[in-house]
């Protein structure tokens, strides 16, 4: 990252809480939201709901975190590990306590003394869903479809505030037949552009791939990029850095059908999509496009959010 | 807990779950949401909301996490680091990656390999406002009002479908002199019993005292217990189970003023108060006292939802 974009990363930021949209909690890529700030993200939200519920996707909403269990089994502490949180908690004795007070007491690091717990964060709205959908047998020819928001986690501190540690992800879910998911994913790449281009952003999309970790990591990103199993819907937010990816589109192939072992008909393993909308991040263009007084946004951006 | 009590928090819960309206993620205290339940999450969350409107409270929201820092500060971790949750992650090099891999493929435990990060989970939704409040500087002889809403987490397992490990909490937090928390307190008090009871619910309201950990912690509940410091708004869900407290009304003296250095004027340290409305274990009140068909429920509370 060259110095201009880390000063319009910064710039952008001080805007942005100046103007009491975003408020610091002294982490980077942790913010507190304004009432405004939060009543348009409920509008976006609403907004992409509206374009997926002529489909009638079953509805399912999930905590900010699953089980360790089932983030392992989904494979993204293998290609995420940096990304991937997990969560400890003190399970010591009354005498591990009295260590941990006077720790405490002598501002000494007492991180060490947390065990892991069977809880882990979310790191994508999608992957509460596998394990559900897993649970309920097989599913028959016409797959399934949900619709899940979930708050997500991923350890990636910056400057960008774009990119969160915690954010929030409204997802569209197929899991089906290999054709069912491909005209799934075209499906939503012409509903997701039009509706961000209805809301005054302008998109260009284009094939993505993962930070997957390590050397391993290299190949799986050159398997996803080759095979074009994910595109992403890029808007300008901070002019002088690169576009941010605020949509993305993604072909699981049979990953998470062989993981969880869903079926469709006997021995026909499931293929699965997703389609990701980053509210904040959209929240955030929306903001940058058209100002910080929402009731100076043109009206047909403010009819597309229902004010 | 005695076996009568625990069939029927397994009763209950089962019965939830053939209802579809909380569905299993295979961790106890961890579960999804139908758009059915989350749609009376959201009713009554704008109901609690109306409630507080006229007073004009400053309108925050948090990510479900704080930063560690903050939430050591604010004592929890000394008094309840039994449920307090921090976030570790991976932060290991291309080796150590080679090394996870192998126990993953192994079904090894691995999360010794997992190091703290610089985020916690929020206990209570208040957590996330002293600071912001505290680093606005002093505050005047008004003090503050704040309405918050968040993601919470608390580590403590349970077969009681009302004590979840990650749930919302409503908020309003009052900062100022002993004076004005106290009447925000006795306000509330009145408020809370009016709406839960507009809600077709029978509430109780009781001295408190939170579930401090270890030998100290006995002396802080007495303290809480016998300053009544605490209140709460029992609800009865599970008949043969004690009453849940659904609504809680805390006042904390100066102890988040002294932790953040909260001034009111020079030398006057703010006194806090918080209502924090629990709001699944509202929703799971409402369904087991008027079924679970939402149609069915009577008018008059149906009316209150702005059904």
């Amino acid at each position: 990252m060259n110095d201009p974009v880390s000063a319009a990363y910064e710039a952008f930021r001080t805007e942005l809480e100046s103007q009491g949209l975003l408020i610091s909690m002294g982490v980077e890529g942790l913010y507190g939201r304004s009432g405004t700030f939060e009543d348009v993200v409920e509008r976006l939200n609403a907004a992409i709901g509206a374009v997926g519920d002529p489909d009638g996707p079953e509805v399912m909403r999930f905590p900010p975190g699953l089980g360790r269990l089932q983030l392992e089994k989904s494979g993204y502490v293998r290609n995420f590990p940096h990304l991937a949180g997990t969560v400890a908690s003190f399970a010591g004795s009354n005498q591990d306590h009295a260590a941990l007070l006077a720790r405490l007491s002598n501002d000494e690091d007492w991180t060490d003394m947390q065990r892991p717990t069977e809880v882990a964060l979310t790191p994508a709205a999608c992957y509460g869903v596998y394990p559900v959908i897993a649970a309920r047998g097989r599913l028959g020819a016409a797959g399934a479809l949900v619709d899940v928001y979930t708050w997500c986690f991923r350890h990636e501190p910056s400057i960008d505030p774009a990119r969160m540690q915690m954010f929030r992800q409204r997802e569209h879910v197929r899991i089906g037949t290999p054709e069912q998911v491909a005209s799934f994913r075209a499906l939503w790449l012409d509903r997701a552009r039009a509706l961000v281009e209805s809301l005054g952003l302008p998109a260009a999309i284009d094939v993505a791939n993962d930070p997957f970790f390590g050397r391993a990591g290299k190949l799986l990103a050159a398997t996803q990029r080759e095979g074009n199993l994910k595109f992403e819907l890029l808007v300008p937010i901070v002019a002088e850095a690169p576009r941010t990816a605020c949509v993305s589109f993604n072909d699981h192939r049979d990953l998470f059908g062989r993981a969880w072992g869903i079926e469709l008909e006997p021995g026909e393993t499931a293929h699965t999509a997703c389609v990701g909308f980053g509210v904040e991040r959209l929240t955030l263009a929306l903001f940058r496009h058209h100002g910080f007084f929402v009731a100076d946004w043109p009206d047909s951006v403010r009819h597309v959010l229902g004010f």
